[in-house]
């Protein structure tokens, strides 16, 4: 009777097969070989060579060691990408930008999830390091906490020291080479598209503040209000988890308490979520007629939201794309400062924003 | 002038420490050293023990190198999870369950994106088995296509028989570990729910047919009309890409051809998200009043919708939660057959379906 399990039996695959052998196989050198299966070494090879080595490596069922090439190269085909979390849309936008740049360069994207604790990200970098990986895209928000900086700042230090690249998203460390997001012109645009709408009270749900992400939104809300000749009374600024749950309750309190808000800058699109919900369903306030919301990022499911919702957007799928291609360019050999490539916001107004209602 | 990447210096890293100095330092031995920092061997390691094993590495500052350890024991701390699209919040809950669990174990999940390109789902498998990863989740739905299946099937037998472990999220292959989703008898439920609420012409916007997934929503659905003495007319079904844009399409294409339709079960909730913004806005039928319109899988927006999408739950957090444990979870010694961890759906009723309009 045939086990069922049978096919795990240790036969037709090929571990015993030789880089040399399938050279040999492919009529190719040994370092064409390699170039080909193992990316060593800085000359291309051409698509006819590299068609024939790959064709015999799949015939002999060639199996690279890569921790053997990584320990002999000390650096593997892997790019590290930490987030805050993997099912948010934010971070799934910038994840599927860098895993398409990835995919052209034959390199697999490790994808680590820290759900926002600050020293799970630094347990991923040393973890990544260990791996030997060859470069990390930091792409959640650094945070106001000196020490949690100050030590990430050492781990990348000793990561760049043994020869690996560090991109970050989103501003984090001046020494960086650096994605930047709009977010405190993205702050701004948001507030200038409610004065231009009428209105003039208008107040934030903020993120947790310590999240340099949600400050920078936040400046630039303060800063265009400023430069409009008004201000953002604190009293209007209410703060929850950067989550669905969190922008709901934030949203409820705020409201609740600053009745006479007409505009509320939500300030990323799944606690705008939330608030949508909760201004809906616990408050029975009607969006826009009564208040005009706005929220941050654009996500995919943005205009799908009842209604569909005004917000900033930031072309998250480009800056994991331009992440990647920032690892792979060679950095100038003397690198008078490190690089920076500012990607641009745009306010999209929907269904969730309108003039306020009369007095 | 300090150079502004000076911090690249290969300084106060600890990449000449070595386990044995970690160990000396702690007081404890080198095996108990290697037991924490590296997971090796069998025995479990007391809190005390871990903690002052750990402070020491860190006070050391000592780099476990792992690709020498996963030379040595021919196994890492990788979990990889190989999904279609990681910008997909189907894949990015069962992901979430997927690394919470993980980190219980500290372990790392790469999730590597297929971008449901078959030859990459074999590619990715071939690179996690050249990393020596120690399991892999295959979390999208296997294909039709049986020499696709076949190869497939055949690089699970080599990474099997290196000693790494293999679990799906949904069926694919009666030989392997799987955490079973209630795709069959999730279509049953959808096409139920909309029979008690009256509706007697129900039509299915569907997706790929040659994924395992999609044949067995659709065969649910088939198979519930027909012990309800009704039949689902080929006619009444369109297909489209798995996404919103190809749910638009495929639900637009529906209505205007069979436009006597009441009820419509679309295959999943990002392609209902299309559905509902091209049956509204390129059709102008009204949901639920003119029609009814039932999703699937119950993604963290369903809810947030317009209207909010009835929808069929699947437990996608726990099914990634489980899929790790069973990875986990020593496999009996001489197992009679695979495991298999049957998870329930349910029916949820939203704003998106109500009874059918009077004729």
């Amino acid at each position: 009777m045939a086990n069922p399990r049978s096919r795990t039996r240790p036969a037709r695959t090929g571990s015993g097969v030789t880089l040399q052998q399938v050279a040999e196989h492919a009529g190719v050198s040994l370092a064409t070989a390699s170039r080909v299966l193992h990316g060593s070494g800085t000359r291309t090879v051409g698509e006819e060579l590299r068609r024939r080595v790959e064709s015999a490596a799949e015939e002999l069922r060639y199996i690279s060691n890569a921790p053997a090439q990584a320990l002999a190269r000390s650096t593997s085909a892997v790019v590290g990408l930490i987030v805050h979390d993997v099912a948010d849309p934010y971070f799934g936008a910038i994840a599927a930008g860098a895993m398409r740049a990835a995919r052209e360069h034959r390199l697999m994207v490790m994808i680590a999830a820290t759900f926002r604790e600050p020293g799970l990200e630094l347990e991923y970098l040393r973890g990544l390091r260990a791996q030997r990986a060859r470069a990390v895209i930091l792409a959640g928000s650094g945070t106001t906490d000196a020490a949690a900086t100050a030590r990430l700042a050492e781990e990348i230090a000793g990561f760049e020291a043994d020869g690996g690249r560090v991109v970050c998203i989103g501003e984090r460390d001046p020494e960086l080479d650096t994605v930047a997001m709009a977010n405190h012109a993205g702050g701004g645009l948001a507030v200038r598209g409610l004065w231009e709408l009428g209105h003039r009270r208008i107040g934030v749900v903020s993120g947790p503040e310590e999240l340099l992400t949600v400050s920078q939104r936040l400046d630039g809300a303060r800063d265009a209000l400023r430069s409009l000749g008004a201000r953002l009374d604190p009293a209007d600024v209410r703060t929850g988890d950067f989550t669905r749950a969190g922008g709901r309750a934030a949203a409820v309190r705020l409201l609740t308490e600053r009745p006479d808000l007409t505009g509320v800058l939500v300030l990323n699109d799944v606690m705008a979520a939330g608030a949508l919900a909760g201004l809906r369903d616990d408050l029975g306030l009607s969006v826009p007629d009564r208040v005009s919301v706005v929220g941050f990022d654009d996500v995919p499911f943005a205009a799908d939201l009842r209604p569909s919702l005004s917000t900033v957007r930031l072309p998250l799928e480009a800056a994991g794309e331009a992440a990647l291609r920032l690892l792979l360019d060679p950095a100038p050999d003397t690198p008078a400062s490190p690089r920076r490539i500012p990607l641009d916001a745009d306010l999209v107004l929907r269904g969730s924003t309108a003039a306020p209602p009369e007095r």
